[in-house]
């Protein structure tokens, strides 16, 4: 099967080098000793590939010292490695403080190989030492059941991206060296990478950097061509697109390209330098003009051929230069001798034998090549966040709260007061704690912020800016239209040792489910890496919530976020729905203070009424979830119903409900109950938080009706409490994909989560009420239908209703 | 609060035209036509926003005729209309068929308004017809409680393209312009959209379209400036780099900027002809010469103030030209009558009794530039794909079958046979049918269809593409490396008529969640939005599941997709996991045939068991669940324990289970149940499948253990079985977050769903076995173990679990 396509050669990948920088820094024997050091990472990364013994070919190569199962992917390791030991070379020469983003998919024996010929990896894991043994145990536990992964995981030194999903390695780093001054993140970023959305919107990151306060990104694109089974785009437009591509990005592209070794050296030597040379004069001017500005920041498009330095063809098929370099690249060596005699050919190839000296530890003169402490890439403490992280310096929350007259009766902004209190959190932490949002700061009313830190802009000014739009050089609020990068940024900047928030409107943090999945994913894994160190929580604050999107309609409607949260391991995931100013207050100051895990917390940023004061606030928060007395009518008594909510407009109806019942039916039993801590509904023995069956039993009852009101899908308060012996009597309520443009009470009637539903459906299952709760559905079914039709006909809500208080 | 930045003026929207085209075709007299136009669309953009009665001012505005909640967007409708009507000429002018894509967010009234004014509308909406009483009518239901929302949701005519959720609107043009060689798709693309990863990647879509056998895509990127409350990037970045960046993408960049009426209706219609004079000319090369190829297709960069047409200022602070301009532009009519007077002042400065008529309709003299009949944008029948789609040959599954020896000992590739199957699919199809995915097409084993359609690609070759790289010109398999691009793509596809499937890695389908909730809310409402004729549905296959991505780690297990399916509308979502290649053949056919839904298929792409013959497998997925008699041993009886399973992979792990509780305890009553059908688990009233409770007992009865074992969080299933009677007795087994580098035995351990964990929670479940169930528990433990220390040591499975074969 041919392709029909016109051979296009001006782009290959091979021969002599093409560069930007044309200079010749390495003497004859510094190029020997790099590429030897170069030779000396791609035999590792070959041998993690396929050896579990005999990691030095000291003997003959034969079947048992292969592994029984081949994985790994080797197609992009040589690019990677020969960028690290570049740079290696110019963070001795120039005494640079880098970290290294490892973007390519399954690129981790690249940087493997250099953690373990820097020796950060032995004195990470002893056990993989600097010998033959060791290197033998570092060999076999690669892609091997019960060992590590084929990318930069948590377990991997001076790792703080995985890149098992593609799209973030740019927004990592820029996250990683925003307020780290003299950091910079050395990017690889794959050319299949570079195709997905976040990484292609990420490149603009620049228009958000400041070169006096932040540190800097070095992305270096490997156009090494191919994906899993298909060539790459942009190893596929012409030199002149390529450049106006990343001009129009905003940076300045310089281009290796080829695959001779020697030119090949001194090229990406002498690029590199120019490229640092570049970061280092525009941080000076920047720093020492005390002016800010948006310079058109170095990046270098690396060409080389996929699987560099391996064989051009096997048999009759392409392998170096083609995506049959991608994952193992000889796959049959258990089945035929040939093979196997091929894999040894090569590995011998790179001559092991004057690499390693006799203990099986690289040779004197290529040790010194790498940096040594904390200046070698994988031993950055940078990598190791929490080791650099300081203090939050929390305000007391207490003193931002709400006095609360009566409850159910006062009302207030929750958001607007939750926004002054993240206003003096940015004061006292003003390098150390950013906030993050899409471009909904203000419209989520937390824009108090910007008395103390604006949003940052480095891309042009316009007059009208001058007229509230908080824009500047220098700021704390980090807005671009884009959840991807945003939650990119975010995740760098807490994985480098620092702490944020993330805002969003409630239904499009859809968009980064994926994101924030690998993140947990990522800190779970970091709880077996006991080595690392805890880092500040990823506090996510939904608000714009499903039920005041009334007048955005449908697309706007979807709480479903808590689900794929729920999924993911309980160890670092936590969900919080306080029902009114203070409780979110006391809540933020928890997740705030909190390390290691994804907390979501969901609340409206309407006003809305206030319940508790800041005392019960704390103590209802630190529960988790409560009676509420002043609301019941059961107390010291058995119940006839639990009137119990999820979240603060389904509090308010809840509440609204219940005080309809007592108006309806005088001397029914009423047990209020709210909920803030969602994982409270677990067994206890699935969940750190989870209530026990007894604490459960003494706040639901197991044998009396439960009108549970939930602010997202019912079916996940379903799904927390079926083990739950009370569980066939709990009727949920919540969104159930019903809506359009609405009020915010048709809205809740065509979910039924509205007061009038909630207390019929109590009605209907209060057993023995007989026709005294006849006569109290007909009424309540009465009023629901005239607030309906009032609704329809004026385009909003009654204004009892809107206006509607706690009577009594 | 100031902002520090220098003001750059060269990038100002205002003033004289400046244009890369700078002709002047219009006569004056067809000037002051098309501006006259304008107006009424601005007119009308307003009076929704506004009005709710005195339609045409024929009296002076008083507060009754304003509506009560004021909701809208006015920032993004002159840009849109202005490139519409523009259009319009053209379409006149070269007869062409075009679709109009709204992609700046709620931008709908640009779109109302010119349907209403062409006549689509009222053609559409009877009742809003084409006079005073049907124009008011028009305003008071946008936005408002019961009528439509701001963006061009499936109730307006025309839209294939929502836009709730920005990134989207170039990928979906493209889907519905391929195959279709004689449209154009008229895009705009909003200056805020644009930041979003999905939109930034979509711009390459270009590599992927034919100008032989696809239509084309006309982007106009209306850079107004602003989002919600910020500036955009691309508003603040110099000419040079905008111009390298659309480049760089491979478009041939054409500018329209200014805001001076005159010069701007000149300039946009001499830009706007030159743009489709060279589509049509890239077009006629390529089809008369029968040779493909990438021109740099044009695209409009139109900069014009946001909330072009409306007051620069009000009161000190900035409007037009500013983010104040986003939404309801003055905020306080009900409060202030000067504000009420100002807007009257706005809204008659178009001069509402010289557009419309006595009766209230368009005056003839502008009525007739829009075009007439399919070619009013919003009348073309594309863009209620259901109108033309053609009937999809699907070749008869069973001709694929796999012939079962022995049901759980014959073994094959159920995704390779699938793929001949869909080979087949698209053979009958060449113009209508075309199957989307990241880079995995191969690797999910499903490269049989390149014998008949390869991969699109027009951008550069090279020689070893000849060895089986599978590109074309003209093919039928669309990959790029962005989930986003490719479900966009797909969408666009089947929105105007066609037909498609994706199929992706299941870990990654979560970076398109929130589009595929997206297309669900879409094919909701379509349901109400009669006038809508059903479309094909959207099928998503996810393989590279869960339990064999024990290799690739943790990152690369998730398979909680399906909860966020599981939210949407029964209505709309159905969710099959086929457990062998006869099954899968069956579910594929009944979901290619199907409409309006969004069918999801999980299946693994490794070689496995097979069970159930074709008829069997026919009647298996008819009824979505079944007793497997072969397997069970308690017929004509009631079991002792019910294995149930659904997945491919968790049904060999229980049909395992089942052989070992038959070895060590001969005499047990067991019944074997598969689902294949997800919902049919969930109770008839909640979803067209549901079982009824006597269905759903006569299966898994109500009172004996249920050990399930399912392909996906566990938790799922007992969200839908909540409220069936025997749901205590279900023991539900799944991923729970459990995994590394693992065999898949190991894997499957980690979770609890290996076979010897399995049996072992089912004797721990079965009442009355006494010492038996003891023995055979600390036998299975034991076997488990060892198995375990194997494979810890090995690095792979025991062979005779590998191979393991149903042994009765």
């Amino acid at each position: 099967m041919g392709s029909e396509g016109v051979v296009t050669e001006s782009l290959s990948p091979f021969g002599i080098a093409r560069a930007t920088v044309n200079e010749k820094p390495l003497t004859k024997e510094e190029v020997r000793k790099y590429d030897a050091y170069f030779k000396a990472t791609m035999y590792l990364c070959l041998g993690m590939i396929y050896l579990k013994d005999n990691p030095l070919l000291r003997q003959p190569l034969r079947l048992e010292h292969v592994k029984a199962r081949l994985l790994g992917h080797w197609g992009s390791d040589a690019g990677q490695s020969f960028t690290y030991i570049h740079f290696n070379r110019l963070i001795k020469k120039y005494d640079l403080d880098s970290i290294f983003i490892s973007g390519p998919g399954h690129g981790a024996p690249a940087v493997l190989a250099n953690a373990y010929l820097e020796g950060t990896y032995s004195e990470t894991y002893p056990d993989k030492s600097e010998d033959e043994d060791g290197m033998r145990r570092f060999f076999k536990q690669f892609s091997f059941p019960g060992g590590i992964g084929s990318h930069a995981t948590p377990e991997t030194p001076g790792s703080i991206h995985e890149g098992g999903e593609l799209g973030y390695a740019i927004s990592h780093a820029f996250g990683a060296v925003f307020d780290h001054p003299e950091l910079i993140a050395l990017t690889m970023v794959g050319d299949g990478e570079a195709e997905t959305g976040p990484l292609a919107t990420s490149w603009h990151s620049t228009k958000f950097l400041n070169p006096i306060t932040d540190g800097a990104v070095l992305p270096v694109l490997n156009l090494n061509g191919y994906k899993i089974n298909n060539p790459t785009l942009l190893a596929r437009i012409s030199h002149e697109e390529l450049e106006a591509l990343f001009r129009g990005y905003g940076w300045e592209p310089y281009f290796v390209e080829g695959s001779e070794p020697e030119s090949m050296h001194q090229a990406m030597a002498s690029t590199l330098e120019d490229c640092v040379k570049k970061i280092k004069a525009y941080q000076s001017e920047a720093r020492e003009t005390g002016k800010a500005f948006r310079p058109r920041w170095p990046m270098i498009v690396l060409r080389t051929p996929k699987g560099w330095t391996g064989p051009r063809k096997l048999g009759d098929h392409f392998l170096e230069g083609f995506w049959r370099a991608h994952q193992v690249p000889i796959t049959d060596v258990a089945t035929k001798p040939e093979s196997l005699l091929k894999l040894e050919d090569w590995l011998r190839s790179y001559k092991p034998e004057e690499l390693f000296d006799e203990a099986g530890r690289l040779v004197p003169e290529l040790r010194e090549l790498a940096p040594s402490g904390n200046r070698r890439m994988c031993a950055n403490p940078v990598a190791n966040g929490g080791l650099v992280r300081h203090k939050l310096h929390v305000p007391d929350f207490r003193d931002f709260k709400f006095h609360i007259l009566k409850s159910g009766v006062s009302e207030d902004g929750s958001m607007n007061r939750f926004g002054t209190f993240l206003r003096e959190v940015v004061r006292r932490n003003m390098d150390n704690f950013r906030v993050f949002g899409p471009d909904e700061t203000q419209s989520n009313k937390l824009d108090a912020i910007y008395d103390v830190g604006k949003k940052v802009w480095l891309a042009d000014y316009f007059e009208e800016d001058e007229d509230g739009g908080n824009l500047a050089y220098n700021g704390r609020v980090m807005e671009m239209l884009s959840e991807h990068t945003v939650e990119g940024w975010l995740e760098g900047y807490i994985l480098s040792g620092r702490h944020g928030l993330l805002n969003s409107y409630e239904p499009f943090i859809h968009i980064i489910d994926s994101m924030v999945n690998q993140h947990c994913k990522w800190l779970e894994k970091c709880i077996e890496a006991n080595w690392r160190v805890k880092i500040a929580s990823l506090n996510i604050l939904l608000t714009a919530t499903v039920w005041r999107q009334d007048h955005n309609g449908f697309t706007h409607q979807d709480p479903g976020f808590l689900d794929v949260v729920a999924n993911k391991s309980p160890e670092v995931v936590r969900i919080y729905l306080p029902p009114d100013a203070n409780c979110l207050l006391s809540v933020a100051d928890h997740c705030l203070r909190s390390s290691n895990y994804v907390n979501v917390i969901v609340a409206d940023k309407q006003n809305h009424l206030q319940y508790l004061d800041m005392d019960a606030a704390i103590a209802h928060c630190t529960k988790g979830l409560g009676i509420w007395e002043w609301a019941s009518t059961d107390i010291g008594e058995e119940p006839d119903v639990v009137m119990a909510c999820c979240g603060d407009v389904p509090t308010h109806e809840s509440l609204a409900a219940t005080a309809l019942l007592r108006q309806h039916l005088p001397g029914l039993k009423i047990r209020f109950v709210n909920v803030v801590d969602l994982f409270k509904l677990i067994p206890a023995h699935e969940h750190p938080h989870g209530l026990s069956d007894a604490e459960f039993k003494a706040i639901f009852t197991d044998d009396k009706p439960v009108i549970f009101n939930f602010h997202s899908y019912p079916w996940l308060i379903h799904r927390l409490t079926y083990a739950r012996r009370g569980q066939h009597n709990l009727h949920v309520t919540g969104y159930k994909e019903k809506g359009n443009i609405n009020t915010p009470l048709e809205l809740a009637m065509r979910n039924g989560t509205d007061r009038f539903s909630l207390a019929i459906d109590a009605i209907d299952r209060i057993p023995g009420l007989g026709n005294r709760g006849g006569v109290a559905r007909e009424r309540l079914l009465n009023e629901q239908i005239t607030a309906k039709n009032y609704a329809f006909h004026e385009g909003v809500d009654p204004q009892e209703l809107r206006e509607w208080r706690w009577p009594f």
